[in-house]
């Protein structure tokens, strides 16, 4: 498997903690969201991924190459491919909440902090960026902080990380990075650092990845 | 069950098409998005859906009314606790391109015409939320067309209706009330025609929902 991806990308970092959780190796593919006007923009990347985005994973089936995106579908098809260990609890309503608790960061969240949306809201829209993402990502993030509180454990959904947390912690490294004050959501600063305590999420730490940019 | 939902939001409607097509009845409780500042908005509602938004499933689970949020993760609840018919095909590679499809259209389109968005654009941000759909859902439904070629039979993945589809004729529904050109998505508009032809797709339809306002 290679994976198309970028170290600050937090849809990358959750395909990332997910690979490594499942111990699957796999060639990194760098491909820099800001560098030449945005490498994603390139035709041939765009061949594999129409949206211009990271994550894709790319995958040998039936002797071809073939890609997929978007880093929800991408962490399913490891758990079908790949089922141990699980991303998930084994309870169905467990499971769907760790599905909800994932959208509303991939779905609720995160496209707010996306830089293409980012630049269109400050240099066409002639608007405050910063503002925008306070806006968003806080009112955002205490949603899904109210969100988990029946069911969390050590971890978002119980005492064991699953698919949930593997979408918390690159919020919360983006949250960070962007200075949104954390002080409303509680839960997820104590599961946060719950999660960076394992192998998987730290080797999945944009700092540690082949394109990283390290002070 | 019982779903709370709004006959305009794209999110309830691709769950009320995938509740049809697995022919699960279920009772409908209205939420309306903008009557009374916006029933979702209620601390009742809030306290099922921290984020505010349409549509929760509400489900009998070991004696206790639980609920489930986020179109994707209740659909896929669905497919786990009633799996005829799938949501899916069955192979592993366009199981996770019907996915991706799905992803595309609820984290990459969906949110950006979302009525709380478009609200902020147009009243706090003093921008053309006109112009803002016409961006995002012009440029991310042309991209949903290129990412459909390789597997579209008569729906976007081969030649049995999926989840993609059920997130498809939604987004089309939107995109034509928004007045988006569809002229870049050719194989958008034959796959919205197609599934149009089944009855779950017609059950589903706004117009057909209890609260409903037709002119």
């Amino acid at each position: 498997m290679k994976l198309y991806s970028y170290w600050r990308s937090s849809a990358s970092y959750r395909v990332r903690i997910a690979l490594a959780f499942k111990n699957i190796s796999y060639a990194y593919q760098a491909i820099h969201l800001v560098q030449d006007g945005g490498q994603q923009f390139r035709d041939e990347y765009k061949s594999r991924n129409p949206m211009a985005q990271v994550p894709t994973l790319e995958i040998q089936d039936g002797g071809g190459l073939k890609h997929i995106s978007q880093s929800l579908a991408i962490m399913e098809y490891l758990e079908e491919t790949h089922p141990t260990p699980s991303l998930f609890p084994k309870d169905a309503y467990l499971r769907a909440r760790t599905r909800q608790l994932s959208e509303i960061i991939n779905a609720g969240i995160q496209p707010f902090q996306n830089l293409v949306v980012l630049a269109h809201v400050r240099e066409t829209l002639k608007s405050d960026d910063k503002a925008w993402i306070q806006k968003w990502l806080g009112q955002g993030m205490a949603a899904l902080d109210a969100a988990a509180t029946s069911t969390a454990g050590r971890f978002l959904v119980g005492d064991s990380p699953t698919m949930a947390d593997m979408c918390l912690v690159p919020q919360m490294y983006a949250a960070r990075r962007m200075g949104v004050p954390l002080d409303k959501m509680p839960l997820l600063v104590r599961v946060d650092a719950a999660c960076n305590e394992l192998p998987a999420f730290q080797a999945a730490h944009p700092d540690r990845q082949p394109d990283a940019v390290v002070a």
